[in-house]
C-alpha cells in the first residue's frame, strides 16, 4: 500500500461532510479508539465521522475507498470481541448519532430504524405499541441495534424467541464503494434472490456499514412468571436444563449461574441464597394468564425431579426483577474482583455438564477463579476469568485459560462464540472452528464486497 | 467457451464414478429435464449423476469444473420456477438417491439429513421421536429437503413457525471447484463468522450443491384445532387476515381461498359451502389443551366481528383433514379446468384486500379466470391463471396476467416470490425488485463462489 496523504484526506472529507460531524482532535478521537473488549490491540485514527445520515456515511466511504484509507464502523462500542476497535490512521464511521427511529408499522408488525438506536431504547418504543422486539443482550440499556446486528446479538430470550438475525427482514447497507444497497423487504416471507440481509448481519463491519434496519416485530409478551432454582452442584443443574430442553415446556428465559458468580451477586442484590449453593437456575414463562401458570409450574415440577435443593417462585415483580437484576451484573460484579476475561462459548445443551467439569478442571490447573454463567437453554456460556493483570505469571495464565475454554468449547461439538462475535480477540480460534477451506471461502466473499479490503480490515480473520 | 468433448468427459466420469450412478441413455435422461415449472427452457444433459454419496458429488463437480461443463443440481423436481431446468449439455446431478436421515439427536434437537429426503419423510420419522420439523410445503409428500434448502421453502406453518432458513443450523456443501466445505454448527447459537449456510439456503445451486443438512427441530405440537370462516366477498375476509395478524393471537395456520378455488374444491371435497360464498379463511391451533381451546375461540371471534358470514370449528379430525386436505389440492383441482400458471407474491399483510382487487380487475381485463389461493397470516398467495394453452391469444393473455400480478405485488410494497424461487421463470421481475446495485452484488458473490460459472448457470440471474 502507498503511503496515505492524511492532510490530503481530512481536507477531502471537510470539504464533502457537514460541521461538526468530523472530529480531529486527538483528545476526543481517545474515546472512539475502541471498544469493551480487553486486551485487544487498538490504534489512532486520522479521523472520526459522526454520521448524521446515510449521505455522511456515503460521503466517508467514497473518500476512505478513493484513497484506500481503512474504515471501521462504530456503534455504541459496547463489543466484547475488539471488533469495533480502531486501526492506526483509519477513518471511524460511527453510527451513535443516526439515533432515530424512522417508522413503526402496527399493521405488518416490523420497526425501521437508525443503527444508533439502543436496543433497550428501541424495545421501549415498540412496546408503547403493545408490541415486542425480543433480542436482548444483557448490555442493551448501552448497546445500539447497528453493534446488535454486526455481531448478530443474542440475550437471554433467545430461548424461546432467537437471535437477532431471526428478525431482520431489511437492511440499508452501504458498501465499500459507496454505493447505497437495500436488500431484504418488509414482507414476512421472500425468496427473491440471496439471503443478502443475513451475510451482512455478524459480518462485523467486513463487509459493509448498515445505515438502516426494517426489523420483525411480535405481539407484546405477557409479564413474565419468575422461578429460580438452586442445586447442590452444577452437574445436577446440568442435567435439569436438559431436562427442560428435552420437554415440551420452551422457558422464555433460562439462565444458569454456578457458585463463584451466584456467591459474587449474592449479597450486592440481597438475594439470601445459602452459602452453600452450588448453581442456580433461573427460569421464566411469558406465556401469561393460566397457560404461563401452568407452564411456570411444569418448570418447576422438572427442576425439582431433576434434582433441585429448593425452587422458589418469585412473588413480586420486585422480586423477579432483583433476580434478573444480578442474573444481568454478574459480569459488573466480578470485574470488582479483578481483571476479567469473558469467554462465550456455546456447546450442544448436552454437553453442559461436561463444559462446567471442564472449566473447573481449568480453573484449578491454572489456579484461577472463573466464573460461569450463561444462557443454558442456548449451551451459551460465559465464563469469565478473574485475575491480577498487574501480575504477569497470572496474566499468563488467565490467557491460557481463556484458550483452553474455547478449546473445550469445540471438542464438545460447539462454537467458540455463541454471542460476542470473533472482532480481534478470536481470529486465531475461528481458524480452529472453520478450517482452512472455510476461511478460504470467507476470504472470497470478503472481496467481492471490498475489493481493496478497506472495511475494517483484521477483524474476524 | 470452448467446445466440450463430451464423450472425452463421459469417460473421465464412468471412470471416477461407481457404475449404476451415471445415466447417459437419452429415454432415461428425458424425465431429468425439467422441475414442474410450466413454460420454461429445458436442454437435454449430456449425462445424469445419480449419486449416492456425498463423494459422488465431489467426483462429479472435479469432471465438470475441469472441462468447464454447465451442472444442474436436482432434487425431487418438484420446483415450481423451473430452477432444476438442464441446460443443453449440462450434468445433472440429482440428489434424490441421497435420502438417509443420518442421525436424529432428541438431546439437542436436531436432525442431520441427506437432501433426498422427501420432505413428509423427515416430519414423520422425527414426530416417532416426540419432535417437529415446521417448514410444510403444499408439496411436502412429493417435494425434497435439499430442494427446499435450495429454494427456502415456505408453507402452510409460517405464519407460526416460520421457513425453511429459519431451521437450518449447518451444511455441508460441494462447492464448485469439488472441494467440500462444512459450514454452521449443531448449537442453537453461533456467530463464529459469516452465516454461510444461509447463504447457499434458497440460492438454488448457484453456489454450491448441499449434500447434507443439520436441521433444528422443535418438541412435537399438540393435535390442532381447525375452523373454516366464509366470509361474503374477499375484501371482509382481506380485513379479518389483518385483524387476526395485529392480535396476540398467533394461529399455527392461516389460508384464504377465493370464490374461484373454493368453489374448485367445494365438490370434489364435499365441504358443502355455499355456492354464494366470497371466500374462505382456514385456521388453526395447535397449542393444545385448554390454551389450544382459548386460542382457536379467539380466532373465531375476532373473524366473526371483522364480518364472517359464518365460522364454523371443526368438529372431528376427519372434517378438520378434509378443510386442509381441499386446500392443498386448490391447485391440482385448478389444473382440471386447463393450463395453470401459478404466481407466488407475497405482500405487507395490511395490503391483502388490495391484492385481491387488482388481481379481479386482471382477471377482467384479461379475460381469464384467476384462483386466488394462499398463506394469509405471511400475506404470500398464489394467484393461478387458468387457461387454454392451445390458444395463442389466450396464452398471450396468461402470460401478461401473470407479470401483471408480479408487478401489482411489488407495487404493494411486496415481492415476487414469497416461497416458489426464482429460477427461470422470474428472471426478468428480479431485477426490477432488487435493481441494478442488488444483481451486481449477486454476480459478484456468485463469482466468488463459483469463479467459472458452472453452477446451475441462467438461475435467478
Amino acid at each position: 500500500m502507498t503511503a496515505i496523504d492524511g492532510s490530503n484526506i481530512l481536507a477531502e472529507l471537510r470539504e464533502t461532510l457537514p460541521e461538526n460531524t468530523l472530529i480531529t482532535d486527538t483528545g476526543l478521537m481517545e474515546t472512539y479508539r475502541t471498544d469493551r473488549a480487553m486486551f485487544c490491540d487498538a490504534g489512532m485514527p486520522l479521523a472520526v465521522v459522526r454520521a448524521q445520515c446515510t449521505a455522511d456515511v456515503v460521503a466517508a466511504m467514497k473518500v476512505a475507498n478513493k484513497h484506500g484509507v481503512p474504515v471501521v464502523p462504530q456503534g455504541a462500542r459496547s463489543g466484547l470481541s475488539g471488533g469495533a476497535n480502531a486501526i492506526d490512521g483509519c477513518l471511524v464511521i460511527s453510527l451513535e448519532a443516526m439515533d432515530q427511529i424512522v417508522r413503526i408499522d402496527q399493521a405488518n408488525r416490523y420497526v425501521v430504524t437508525q443503527p444508533g438506536v439502543l436496543n433497550a431504547v428501541l424495545a421501549r418504543a415498540v412496546a408503547e405499541h403493545g408490541l415486542f422486539y425480543p433480542p436482548d443482550p444483557s448490555s442493551k440499556e448501552f448497546c445500539a441495534i447497528g453493534g446488535n446486528l454486526a455481531t448478530n446479538s443474542g440475550g437471554l430470550c433467545c430461548v424461546k424467541y432467537g437471535v437477532t438475525t431471526d428478525y431482520v427482514l431489511g437492511l440499508e447497507v452501504v458498501l465499500a464503494s459507496g454505493e447505497v444497497l437495500r436488500t431484504g423487504r418488509t414482507t414476512v416471507k421472500g425468496v427473491a434472490g440471496y439471503d443478502l440481509a443475513r451475510l451482512f448481519v455478524g459480518s462485523e463491519g467486513t463487509l459493509g456499514i448498515i445505515t438502516e434496519a426494517t426489523l420483525r416485530l411480535r405481539a407484546a409478551a405477557e409479564r413474565p412468571k419468575t422461578l429460580a432454582a438452586t442445586f447442590a452442584d452444577a452437574d445436577d443443574a446440568a442435567r435439569a436444563v436438559s431436562a427442560i430442553v428435552t420437554s415440551r415446556v420452551v422457558p422464555s428465559l433460562l439462565e444458569f449461574m454456578d457458585r463463584t458468580t451466584v456467591q459474587t451477586v449474592n449479597d450486592q442484590f440481597h438475594l439470601g441464597f445459602d452459602s452453600d449453593i452450588g448453581a442456580v437456575i433461573l427460569a421464566q414463562s411469558d406465556a401469561g394468564g393460566i397457560a404461563g401458570g401452568a407452564e411456570i409450574d411444569s418448570i418447576a415440577t422438572i427442576l425439582r425431579e431433576a434434582g433441585a435443593v429448593d425452587v422458589v417462585l418469585a412473588e413480586t415483580d420486585q422480586e423477579a426483577d432483583a433476580l434478573l437484576a444480578a442474573r444481568r451484573e454478574v459480569l459488573t460484579a466480578l470485574e470488582t474482583m479483578g481483571t476479567t476475561l469473558i469467554d462465550d462459548v456455546c456447546v450442544p445443551r448436552d454437553r453442559l455438564a461436561e463444559l462446567v467439569a471442564g472449566i473447573e478442571k481449568i480453573s484449578a490447573n491454572q489456579r484461577l477463579t472463573i466464573g460461569v454463567v450463561g444462557h443454558a437453554g442456548d449451551g451459551n456460556f460465559h465464563p469469565t476469568v478473574v485475575f491480577n493483570s498487574d501480575d504477569d505469571d497470572e496474566s499468563a495464565r488467565a490467557y491460557a485459560a481463556f484458550d483452553e475454554i474455547m478449546m473445550l468449547g469445540l471438542e464438545l461439538g460447539g462454537t467458540i462464540t455463541g454471542e460476542h462475535g470473533v472482532g480481534l480477540l478470536k481470529r486465531g480460534p475461528l481458524t480452529i472452528e472453520i478450517g482452512e477451506l472455510g476461511l478460504q471461502v470467507h476470504r472470497d466473499i470478503k472481496k467481492a464486497l471490498d475489493p481493496t479490503g478497506i472495511l475494517n480490515p483484521g477483524k474476524i480473520f
